[in-house]
Order: structure tokens, then sequence, then C-alpha cells
């Protein structure tokens, strides 16, 4: 077989067969392939696309070109939940626990941010002497008797995946629905769940910008994984501004446990549980409403609240800080921004609020960079809200003071604002069951 | 700039700009871009054209890549003929020397076989003595004092080019008109004749199979090099069975100089005499059916055969061979085919004798491998000729004794049969002036 061949074919249109598929996959993880056809490949299948059936084969030789994690000892119980990413997401640190609490098993790897989104490991460690590196064992272990583990993707996971990203990112050859769907979900079906929620989301903070765009990804991602064993459901969701109030490490923990001790309510809390509802239908077998309303059963008695302090703690955090958020060290330098004027805000844009955060010190520019877990921003006040002149809009945390003004200036440029109220917009558009 | 940002903007169907352009074949040339982004540019091209714009900034940045050699001395005496492949094909053999004697200045550079089409290099290497490589210096002075020099494409000719076609060989982004034209166009631009006639091949023997498709191609080059300032025309010639009699390199060497002393007639000559009416039409602004006449008669006259030998004689060869064509050494092992039917050759498929001829050691499977120079098919019948059983169809020549049970196979099944005898071809399908 000659990968001269297959690039041939699919750029004519036709399907590919299930060797030709292994054999690019398995080319692409012993690196016999080089990287030269496999951006030719990547790049006919923008233009001729794959089919389901392709789809499929491609995520699974993908999810099978490295470790994969064994959860069957779980069997249905195992539930994973994958966000396409967006701005000022915590909901991992929410939901873990939240759906442990009610007999669920979140045994779950997570990535680092990089670019304007922010990773679930990267805020786990802004908690003092919390591990996210843990034998596969030690993972298992922690799974049965706490019914909760996050910790960091291996380089392990799905390489054939790692390899043909770090391509398609520098060659334009990202934005194709079925390289996109068999890179999520390699990862996650190596990762071992048995059953998968995805929140899609939608809007200025993410990757999609428009619900039917997020439909079509999101509906294929379901029929893959679906395809390949697994309990499946996409929520699609609003992420064209900021979720919640707090955007950087430190801060957006801190408002985790504010949900989990009850004392936040708001478009985070509606998320979670939406998304905790799928989750504990998928695994629980049971409707999504009933799940829906176990979830929030769970957060008000506090049981969310005892499972994350028992997660932190075996994984090595330092539990005060759960109790007692003004533990957290707090930024060496602080703003107030004030309005400058008054009316509704209309639009907030959340990629470039999270591109604010960065700049103050939250994020990754390139992979390996260090972070601030202290630096970024606390939204006082979100897209509908009405605003008079010199009222605070946010608060930006950072140790490099000479990071504030631009932030300052980008963040009121973000912005955008009315007269009048703007029409509210959903914040879960629709579930894909 | 951003490579990245280029690919993007192509893979969008956009236009790229001359600066995008220029950046893309500066690190082409510099090596500055990787091949993976090389690769995935050339398939959005192939996907998305370019329009005349782009491909005539392409050719000609990627002719200025390297070494261009300047015959301005000659005006619009230096012609230049390009022929996109076939198999048999020895017109350089005869045009050379024929247009030299009628006034034209022939300085050229050639290119090695690869594949089932040979090299008029190695053709010419076949005479004893015969020089390819020639300091310029020197390729100038043969060229002002015989009026016609061929010698090897040197490697810093269009670099650029070099470089792009090794991976669009290896990736499926060879058949784009862009990525074609601006491939041979370059080379003929660096190569600095002012006056260039193409002969597009159409068939089973060449690169195109349609005569609409040739035409394409062959409009879109003349429109470039006018655009670059050169004198074009363009012939679209049938190459749907070997051209002549003789495939294989001291074997086609001994048919061009039976058409130099009159004695070889047929579809050889008849080609010949239109390149050349258009190559003289060019370079002595003459009607082409003038040049023809002057190049019937020069051939007639034993000029063009005089000129011959003086070529040969002044890059080296021994003259002797051209004199005598007994004197080639006969391969070490030879089988006549005899027909195994009675009735018409309907079609010979060109490329697969082409290939018949590679494994009898006339060509390359790969760059650098060795030739035999006496290996190769004498054809005693062609398309549209009646044979009875047990005539004489070929002759095969190779040093390897045990290649000739398949290569008579491999012949015997690239002929198809009829019983009534088959509407002649045109030779010349079409002049593009």
């Amino acid at each position: 077989m000659r990968m001269v061949d297959i690039i041939h074919k699919k750029r004519m249109g036709e399907a590919l067969t299930e060797d030709e598929i292994r054999f690019v996959v398995n080319g692409t993880t012993d690196g016999s392939i080089p990287d030269y056809q496999l951006t030719a490949l990547c790049m006919a299948i923008v233009f001729q696309s794959m089919n389901d059936e392709e789809t499929a084969l491609l995520t699974r030789y993908m999810a099978e070109s490295g470790d994969q994690i064994d959860l069957s000892e779980f069997g249905d119980l195992s539930v994973d939940k994958h966000s396409t990413g967006g701005v000022g997401d915590k909901t991992t640190l929410i939901l873990a626990p939240l759906v442990a609490a009610c007999g669920g098993i979140v045994a779950k790897m997570s990535g680092r941010g990089l670019g304007h989104t922010g990773g679930t490991i990267d805020k786990l460690e802004s908690i003092p002497g919390f591990q996210t590196k843990e034998t596969i064992g030690m993972f298992l272990k922690q799974s049965r008797e706490v019914g909760v583990t996050v910790v960091g993707q291996t380089k392990e996971l799905a390489p054939a995946d790692r390899r043909l990203y770090v391509l398609r990112d520098v060659t334009a050859t990202v934005e194709a629905i079925p390289l996109i769907v068999s890179s999520i979900m390699s990862k996650k079906l190596a990762a071992g769940a048995h059953s998968i929620v995805l929140d899609v989301t939608v809007g200025s903070g993410a990757f999609m910008k428009t619900v039917e765009e997020a439909t079509v990804l999101a509906e294929k991602m379901v029929t893959i994984g679906r395809a390949c064993g697994r309990n499946m459901s996409a929520l699609i969701t609003n992420m064209d501004e900021p979720l919640g109030h707090a955007v950087g490490n430190a801060l957006v923990v801190q408002e985790a446990i504010g949900v989990l001790k009850g004392e936040v309510q708001g478009d985070l809390k509606e998320v979670c549980l939406a998304l905790a509802g799928e989750m504990l239908s998928l695994c629980l077998k049971i409707p999504p409403e009933k799940g829906r309303a176990m979830a929030e059963e769970t957060l008000e008695s506090g049981a969310a609240y005892k499972k994350f302090k028992e997660w932190i703690t075996a994984q090595g955090g330092d539990v005060r800080f759960a109790e007692d958020p003004s533990l957290f060290p707090e930024a060496a330098f602080s703003r107030v921004i004030r309005s400058p004027k008054s009316g509704y805000i209309e639009k907030m844009n959340a990629e470039r609020i999270g591109n604010v955060a960065g700049q103050l010190g939250a994020g990754r520019r390139q992979k390996g960079d260090d972070i601030d877990f202290a630096a970024g921003i606390y939204l006082y006040a979100k897209t509908g809200d009405h605003v008079k002149k010199g009222e605070p809009l946010a608060k930006l945390f950072t140790e490099h003071e000479e990071s504030l003004d631009d932030a300052e200036a980008a963040y009121l440029d973000a912005l955008s604002w009315s007269r009048k109220r703007p029409e509210p917009e959903p914040i879960v558009y629709k579930i894909i069951h």
C-alpha cells in the first residue's frame, strides 16, 4: 500500500477502506508516513470529507494508537464529559464531584490550557498540593474509593492524534468535521469511560460560531461514539460571553467552590445542572430530568461539596483552601475597571476576554510556558446588565503591574453597548440525546 | 507573513497577492517553509486553482529562484521546444540541428528520463564521447559557432520548482493546471530562449488523456509565457501510440539519424516538420507554412544531417556513429515477437510499451539508476497496420535474457486488435498560435 495512492483516492472523493485507514494511522503513529504526506491528506479531507464509516474507523484506530484506559470494571457508571472549549469554563470542577456524589464514576483525563481557553489541570494545580500525575493503579484505586479522579492526559493517549493535531494547526486543516470528530473522540475513547457527554460550545469564545455548525459537529460525534459502543449525548451551550464571573485559574476554582457550597447562582450553575442531568441519565440509566433533579438536590444537601473535599484530599490537595477560599494568595496587583458610560452591555467578546486574562498571566502563549495561578479577571457585570458610568465592570489581577493599562483597554474593547436591554440568549441551546 | 495564513487563504478560494507568492517561492528555495506546509498548499491549489495572474507570478518567481541563462545576445533567434512527454519521442534530436541549419539558435537544457518516458540527455549519451555537461561559457560559445547545443539541466535551474516537484510527486498533487504550468514554464523561462514551442502530447503515452485537457493546458502555458515576454506557440500532438518505430536510447538515435538522412518517413517526420515550422515561424518571424517548407527543404538537401554531425562533433561525440549507425553495439539478447493472430492493430498502449522498454533495461525506476543504451524495442507494425499470424510485430533488445518472456507477454498485452481497419487519427490535433 502506498500513501500517495491513498491521498489520490481521497483527493478524487472516494471513501477509504478500513485497511487504508489503518495504514494511515499506523504510519502516523510509527512515523513511517512523513509529515508532508499527512498534511496533503488532511487538506484533501478538508475538501472531500469522510463518511461516517471512515470517520468511525479513523477515530477507533487513533484511539487504539496508544494507551487505552480500562474502566470496564465500572461498566456504564464510568462517565466522562468533554467541552469543545471556552472562557471561564469551570464545569468539570463542579461536575466531577457532583456526579460522583450521585453515584457516577468520574475517572477523567484532562488537558492543559493553550491560547484563550483555560485547562482543567491548570485550574486544579492552583490548589496547593494537588497532584495531577498518578499511576494507572492509583487512578483506578481512587476512582473505586472516592468515585472521582482527574489527572493530566499522558503523551501516550492517542499519539496518532497528537502528531496529526500539531500538523493540522500549522497547515490550516483544523476545520474539517471528520478530523475534529476523530481528534476529540479518539482521546475520549482511549480514556475509557462508557458514557460520554459532550458540551459543544457556540459563540465568540468557542470554536463553533453558529448553533447550526455546532449541531452538525455534535451529532457527528454522538454517531461516532455510539458506533464505537459508548453511551453518548451532547449539549449545545452558549459561549458567547465568559461562563460565570471568574476567568483565571485560582479565581475559577473559588467560583466553582461557590457553586458547590450553594452560594453562586446563574448561567454557570444552569449549565452544570443540564450537563449533570445528561451525565447521570447515561450512567444511572434514568431520565435526564430525574438526573437533573438529583444533581440539584445533591448540590443543595451539601453532598457535592463534601465529595469535592474528599476528592481534593485524595489527590493531595490542601482541603483548607476549599473551606476558606480567602487562603488563595491574591495577585500582587489589581485594578477595578469602571464603566466609561451608562447603558446595557449588549455583547462581551469571550475570546478577547480570554486573551486579556492571558495577557495578565493566566494563560500560555506556547506550550510549556509558566502561568500565574492568581492572575485573571472577575466580571461584575455581564451581558444584559445595566451599568452606570463609573460603576465597576470588572477587576483585573496580575503579577505584572505594567500589563494593566493594555489589559484594561483590551477589556473595554471587548464590550459593546446598547441603550436598550438586549434580548437574553438561552444558555443551553439544544440537547442531543 | 505566516505560511499558515497563506494556506488558509487559498483553501478559502481567494487569490494570493504578489507578496504572498514571493514569500512562498522564497521559502521554498531557502527551505524556511517546511515540506508539510508546501504540500498542504499544493493540495489546496488542486481544489481552488490559481488565476492567470497568480500563475504568472508563481512561474516568474520560480524561474528567478536560481540560475537564469542569458540568451539575450541571440534575440528572438534563440528558440526552445518542450514536450510534455511521450514514448519513442526523439523530436529534439532531429529538430535541434534542423532548426539550427535554418538559422535558429537552439541553446537547450534537457532532462533525463524517469518512468515510462525517455530523456533526451540519456539518448544523446548513447553516442560515445558525447558530453552533456558544459560550462555556461562553452554553452554560449558553441551556440554562437554551431547554432545548436543541448546539455543537461543543472540543479540550479528553478530550484524552487525542483523542490516542489519532488513533493507533488509523492502527495498526489501533480495534476493541477497552475502547478503544471508553473513547473514547466519556470524552467523554460530560466533556460533563456526568447521563442518557445510547446509540444503538448495526448493519449495513452501522455500525461493528458484528451485533446480538451491538453488544449486547456497548452493555452494556459502560452498565456503565461507571453505574460513573461516570450514568443509562444503550442502543438497538440498524438501520443496514443509510440512515436516512430524505435523505443530505447541508442535505437531512438538511429531512427533520428534516419529522418535526418531522409531515409525515414511517417508520423515522426510529420510531427518534426510541424514543430520545426512553428519554431522557425517564431524565431525567424515568417509564416508557419514557410517555416515548414524551409524545414522540409533543409532535410532534403542534407543540410540538417550535416548540422547534426557538426553538433555531435562539437560536443565531443564520435561522429562515425552518425555516419554508420551499425557501429552502435547491439544488445546481448534479442527476440522477435510474432503475431499471435491475423487482423488490424486497433490500438497500442504507449505507456505500457514504454514500461516494457523499461523492463528491458532502457529506463530508470528511480533517479540515479543505470540504463542500458542498447535496450529497447523496434516496432515493425503500428496502429492501423494489418498483420498476419506469425508475422513479426516487434523486436525486443536487452542485456537481461530473463526479462524477455515477461516483456513479450506485456508487449502483446499492450495491443488491441480489430477485424476492420481502424479510422486513422491525426498526428497533429491542433496548433495554438
